[in-house]
């Protein structure tokens, strides 16, 4: 398995038609195949390993039995996708995948006429698909529109929309539920374990008996028939539960089926062709497939780095790198929560990502993964907060935008202490545009009661978090995807002042205002800018909001503001900063603000994307330069 | 009926407390004096009459069975609560309900510990509850949590988010389903259907042939059962249908059970008194009950202004007042439906209130209402477009901030031609802090691809649709709550320059740069200023983005400028005016912004706060003529 691997059978594959053509046998081989092509890229260039391997032969299946693009698929959330990539002619590419000006990781549009719909988020598959079929039967085209979406996708309040309505309209459309009792973590909810194939406990005897207790007031029913039924636990329940769900909501449901299985997936896809009206059908998969360190962990091998092939483990490093934000979080959630019992952690299905998997085993009961629903997670949080909790949501940066109705309305407008730890703050890397967390500095300071802070680095972190649990209103703490400075942390946690900014070094000539992880690339700018004979003061702003109003006096002074932040440009901290000096009435203050530009950033490397935009040291020397001239 | 009604029951109830004593007979009694009470009140300030009236026994058996404040009710959206109102204290300012200064439409925590939690928006109760039900079990306290949610509520994907938690977290919580089969107009989608009483046809049929068909398929079962369960249609449908999704979702489901029958309701609440884990109620009731007028058109008395008891209808008016922005938009899109027949127009559960109704009519095929689920519908409105169509997403403000990353992720990302009509931006008046709409300039203009424009009149109204469905992209165009100018509306359309604003009156000593509707203000605030020696110059921005790069020009020459915009301060229109100022290196310009200030505004009539808050002509001419001198 080196880059030069010769693939038999996907070599030939230029595009799903050349599928048609090939044998059971040859399509089982092609999967092995498509399974080592994708095991080979990912040890290389990372990526979505883990739901990848587990959805080849549903891409194969679909491509066989469909005529895409005149048919159409939505992968949702997108990072099951890889197969689908190979089989549309991206193969050749393959290996660029996740790099910067290479093939997506994610299903994207303007990348192949196979892309029906832009994914990336979560349950959005079904509302679009529905959408489609729409336009199909208004233009009186043929062809059919298919969602796949996982079990874990398919918890998330917008599913449950897009099924709801799909029901009712009842459009061609066909949902393929990828169950492989996971999302990224193993699935919570009450709808994951109706999926299971494993409800025999408690809860189905008395699921049992209820339905008995019915049958039995019918008149003319007896114990005969009843014993039966007990008999025919499997089919019973089958047809009781996961069917009735989606029956309920008018789909006709179909499996569950073996999602490995080819033969079963292309007869169970042609039979449905010929039906009419919204068809679900349950594909029972396993996540990570065909790769056994990722069936084994396919939490882990869910969104993994490079590894090596033989072990599954990362390549070897040189010396111990610093921690990551979300390490420092997670430890310092558990240090905290020792004190303060009134400490809660919520996450949406991220317990590992956003650092709290040693928090849920040390204090279980003040713990909650709510699964991918980030709505219900903060509205649960703003009801703990009535009672007096202190809950903390962990939510990546771009995630949190699926909640922000609910954090204006039930935790700013009636002001409860609820703690934002939004995490993956400004640009991810190579899961790209999708996932850059860039608009949370603009939508989350313009809301009335916030607290916005961000930390400059790993160690300031948890003396924010401590900060944070002491204020009587709610507070945003924003970082970064990665690893920290390196710094040493201190011991004793500091109530840092609200609102009170951080000189962090003094100088004339320039004010740099720096937010979170733009402050130490602005030091090292200053220190250059030192040796070319200007004299920077840099400030860790440590808040958006409320911002430190001092900070206009000492631009008013020094005359040459600029404003450095990992954000949209657009209503931004540098927004805020000119606002601030406006309503002061600071006047002749030369002001540039750095941030990213008014478009969706690409995939690529996180340092080499902060190049591009210059957003690391050299780029704020340059506007530094460019002012002070 | 008059204010000075005496009322032999209500009168004695101070808080729940005085209810326990009373009969059968009594709280009947008392049910029908609040109902008065209600319309009494509502026909005078206006208000949710239909959703209250139908919740009046409901409040009633609550208040009566359980002990409040220790147990906790929450009252989804909030818009059903005003008996809740009335029998916790509030009688005697009961008629003051959402004038200024008074009572709010919806429960409020700051008005009384029997507001648990703050409604307003759909779909939250079940989420809190959990929590609070979350964090008394933690702190060991007794009590019991209840959500009382619409089945319109229901549809929303928070609800299901909630209710799928909850089932997995089996803490003591009681869902009452309020069925009225009604949410704000007759409710959409699969889940309505299934709750009906009235699923007898097709559906039916084929429903049960299916359990026939699987009956059969257990050997030993003849049609002797079958025929049986035939017979006993009405508890075979009720135990398979209702019953089975709440119990799919681990609730224990009781109901169907008459909504306005207080013993029956006071019978069940007594009996789940004692039961663990999450229950749900399902009780059925008439929207509008005991008011004839409502109990025929429940949508139009949903949300009312006043009206005369005796007929239902509205005070009689002088002379007849211009249309509204919605009644414009409404008629713009029929015109234009009938040229453009890719124009389709979505709504979330409100087509009355967005205007469309008679699109819905003229073009069914091209119209679809959502429900409440405002992520779907613009998921659903992106899949359209990829199809070639041209989806209007017609939601109000303060609603469209529950599908911000459905805008960001599946329609400015892949930038698609999605129109958002965003009716009632700014200040809504009566509903108050829930229901404003003044984040959405922020949250729009800080997103890559989006066109966000919004009219001076209603007039320019209709050529912004036209404009903004040749636009290749997403557009939003911004209007307010309420009746237009009542200017001449041009029979031809126009296509407005994209970026492009409109100077109305010239002047050299001020440049006021207007947004929408502050527009016609800031004009009759130019024309005092003449009078006082100061000509201003003012602008009819239309765009917010992209913001007119002339206006940099034109401030630098005039060199003060005053922007006016019903938004929030921060990151709003002056935002994006101090922005481009700098970006462009425009210095020298005293610069002053007129907006929202950073705190959630109160409910009250939308001219009084206009006032307030300085957005009136008054408030401008104040600022106009301070920075003049």
């Amino acid at each position: 398995m080196n880059p030069k691997t010769q693939y038999k059978l996907l070599d030939r594959i230029d595009s799903p038609a050349d599928l048609k053509g090939l044998s059971l046998h040859e399509l089982e081989g092609l999967a092995e195949e498509i399974r080592q092509k994708i095991i080979e890229t990912v040890s290389m260039t990372g990526g979505h390993l883990a739901p990848s391997l587990g959805a080849v032969e549903l891409a194969i299946a679909l491509h066989y039995v469909f005529d895409m693009p005149k048919d159409k698929i939505i992968w949702d959330v997108g990072h099951q996708a890889y197969a689908h990539k190979l089989l549309t002619g991206r193969r050749d590419q393959f290996h660029t995948l996740r790099t910067y000006g290479g093939i997506s990781g994610f299903p994207k549009r303007a990348e192949s006429p196979f892309d029906t719909f832009n994914t990336g988020h979560s349950s959005t598959s079904i509302s679009a698909g529905l959408g489609i079929s729409t336009a199909k039967a208004l233009k009186g085209e043929k062809g059919k529109v298919i969602a796949v979406i996982g079990d874990g996708s398919m918890t998330a309040g917008m599913a449950f929309e897009g099924l709801n309505q799909s029901g009712h309209m009842e459009k061609d459309l066909i949902v393929v539920l990828n169950d492989n009792a996971m999302s990224i973590s193993p699935n919570v909810g009450a709808f994951s374990s109706f999926l299971s194939r494993k409800m025999t406990g408690k809860r189905f005897v008395g699921f049992k008996k209820e339905i008995e207790v019915f049958l039995k007031s019918i008149p003319g029913v007896g114990e005969d028939i009843l014993n039966v039924a007990r008999k025919w636990e499997d089919s019973f329940l089958t047809f009781f539960t996961q069917g009735m769900l989606f029956e309920a909501l008018r789909f006709k449901y179909i499996g569950p089926i073996k999602g490995h299985r080819i033969d079963r997936l292309i007869e169970t896809f042609k039979n449905t062709q010929h039906l009419e009206g919204p068809v679900l059908i349950h594909a029972v998969t396993v996540k990570g497939k065909g790769y056994g360190p990722a069936e084994k962990d396919p939490a882990h091998y869910h969104g993994v780095g490079s590894f090596e092939i033989s072990t599954g483990a990362p390549p070897k490093n040189g010396p111990k790198p610093p921690p990551s934000y979300t390490e420092v979080f997670g430890r310092t959630m558990v240090e905290l929560g020792r004190e303060n019992k009134k400490l809660f952690a919520i996450t949406a299905a991220m317990p590992e990502g956003t650092g709290l998997t040693e928090f849920a085993e040390v204090y279980p009961e003040r713990f909650l993964d709510v699964g991918i629903a980030e709505q219900h997670a903060v509205t649960f949080a703003a009801g703990l907060a009535t009672e007096g909790f202190r809950p903390v949501v962990a939510i990546y940066s771009t995630f949190l935008q699926r909640a922000y109705d609910q954090i204006i309305h039930d935790v700013c407008l009636p002001g409860l202490p609820v703690v934002f730890a939004i995490d993956r703050g400004g640009l991810v890397g190579e899961d790209g545009p999708t996932h850059h967390g860039h608009f949370d500095i603009t939508y989350l300071r313009s809301l009335p009661n916030m607290t916005l802070m961000a930390p400059k680095d790993e160690n300031e972190l948890r003396h924010m978090l401590y900060t944070a649990l002491q204020q009587p209103g709610p507070v945003g703490i924003r970082y970064p995807r990665g690893k920290g400075l390196g710094v040493p942390m201190d011991k004793d946690y500091e109530t840092i002042p609200i609102g009170k900014s951080e000189i962090l070094r003094q100088g004339k000539d320039l004010l740099i205002l720096a937010l979170g992880d733009k402050v130490n690339p602005s030091l090292e700018a200053a220190f250059h800018l030192e040796k070319e004979g200007h004299s920077a003061c840099v400030v860790n702003c440590r808040f958006v909001k409320p911002l430190d109003r001092q900070l206009g006096e000492l631009a008013g002074s020094i005359g040459r503001v600029l404003v450095v932040e990992e954000n949209i440009r657009q209503g931004g901290l540098g927004g805020a900063v000119l606002e601030m000096f406006n309503d002061m009435g600071v006047e002749n203050v030369r002001t540039k603000r750095i941030g990213l530009p008014d478009k969706f950033v690409e995939h690529g490397p996180s340092a080499l994307l902060r190049e591009k935009y210059g957003l690391d040291s050299s780029g704020i020397l340059k506007e530094a330069r460019d002012l002070c001239q």
